[in-house]
């Protein structure tokens, strides 16, 4: 029996997207399936993620875990506050431990993506580790102690809304607040300049591409993106010493152009010791982060059911 | 024997004095002794410490708990980085554990603040609680999950380092960032602006004085900083997702004055739904804080040591 029970289903549910893959325990991620997110109300939505476990669901599967674009209290289960998708008050995890007859845990989706680089990617054996997401927003997950930190009520971990630019440009969207890094050095911004640069069909990919192709504007650019990173960076290395900081993301995949500014800023804007010790490092795995580390909270929570002794 | 190992001597060594007194488990603070700090060398540092320790400490002291404005590793006990003090690469726990023979914790100085509040002033009972020290300098504490959280090398809750002003002014002493919170809204800044407004004799306190006797300029000059700080808060809120944060220091005594344009910033900078559910609270032991924090954490290693089992 025990082999029977090797295998998660992790589901990543995006305002776009939403994915769902078996994760073994050592993260591996098998049969992923994707479909686009109906966000007309929240049982079409709710009824999407079940129809893609339920694609890939085999007997092998002992738990789900579900990321969420949400603050998710966990003592409650609840999404506490949803922007993007019809949650907001929802008890994801009753839900899902109803429907699909297993053991379930749901999460915010940048936590899941810190928690499976921490388990299973760039962060592997770090005590203290921070995630940046950069992609059109900024997001991430904090491991602290040894262990995720989600917050109070969940809602940790915005390291996107860090103020760098005091009385600055509002941030995109919903948030409003002034000179946070993600109003000004997301994938979106990036986009914003690069159609400055470049006309119209222009985006972020362009301007990496511009920077890598010798053009000195995308370089100059990028350059003032990433020291901008970088002042959000050494805020959270004063704050919390970490071990790691690991970045991830579309945008982050321009780590090698963005990892010098950022760490020109951070050895100037850092504290001492804090910023002599930590090694800033590239995400490992990748846009299926979301969906593994679903799947490796699944296992958390298979593992504190009453049930697992007996499986 | 039980009852002749009720309290600790807590001693709070910073860069200009020492303090040392008799701490209860709950708190409790009694005969404090002080003297200035002697900075010529690590010995009359580390002499200075000893004498008041033996001069508060009677038969009913188990434990001995030691604040420092000094990064401590706590798996080796070392100051790993000492800037106000000459103690960098001493192992003071070891030194405290022998020279009193007696069970002894060491901490960072903005820590021990931060545990005395959580344990027994404005935090009691809060899980996650930030705790800033609006001194001379920005410092601060952190409780996370229940418990204080130092980062990797001890080297955590640098608050006062958190950018808010890309590439601002550069912060004052040896930091050298620019744009961090302690550069532009410390009580030496209030000083500065004080001294600009109010001629060369004036100070924070003036500035707080003028602005509680309804005076224009200085009102403005409270409102500036007050919003400085306010945009470091919601950073933090945005990061870490508190339920309480805590005021303390002597700048922080303005607490009053200052909550109304700390809040303006939050409420337009913190994120949804952490700045719904932050609680902002003055400190409640005053500039006690400190030595209470260091007694109540040599009782943690008090009850940590094999001993006391049979104590």
């Amino acid at each position: 029996m025990r082999a029977a029970r090797q295998r998660a289903v992790g589901v990543d549910a995006g305002g776009t997207t939403i994915a769902a893959g078996l994760v073994e325990r050592d993260g591996t991620l098998a049969r992923v399936v994707r479909r686009p997110t109906p966000l007309d109300s929240t049982e079409s939505f709710l009824a999407a993620a079940a129809g893609l476990v339920e694609a890939v669901r085999d007997e092998s599967v002992g738990a789900v875990g579900i990321g969420l674009p949400s603050a998710i209290d966990q003592r409650t289960g609840q999404a506490v506050f949803s922007v993007n998708v019809p949650l907001a008050g929802v008890d994801v995890r009753a839900w899902a431990t109803e429907v699909f007859g297993l053991p379930a845990a749901v999460d915010n989706d940048g936590n899941c993506a810190a928690l499976a680089e921490w388990l299973s990617g760039a962060g592997r054996g770090a005590t203290d580790m921070v995630m940046l997401t950069l992609g059109t927003g900024i997001g991430g997950g904090l491991i602290l102690g040894g262990r995720p930190y989600r917050g109070w009520i969940g809602a940790a971990a915005e390291v996107g809304h860090v103020v760098v630019d005091l009385d600055g440009a509002a941030c995109q969207g919903f948030c409003g607040g002034r000179g946070h890094l993600e109003g000004l050095a997301s994938g979106l911004a990036a986009g914003r300049i690069a159609r400055s640069l470049f006309g119209p069909e222009a985006d972020s990919r362009t301007l990496v591409q511009a920077a890598r192709g010798g053009d000195p504007r995308a370089a100059g650019a990028i350059r003032e993106l990433a020291r901008t990173i970088g002042a959000g960076v050494a805020t959270l290395v004063n704050v919390l010493n970490p071990e790691l900081v690991v970045i991830g993301g579309g945008f982050g995949e321009a780590f090698d152009l963005l990892l010098p500014w950022i760490e020109e800023v951070v050895r100037r804007d850092g504290s001492l010791p804090a910023r002599e010790v930590v090694r800033i490092v590239p995400a490992g795995l990748g846009p299926d982060a979301g969906v593994i580390g679903a799947g490796l909270l699944g296992f958390e929570a298979l593992d504190a059911a009453p049930s697992a002794a007996g499986a």
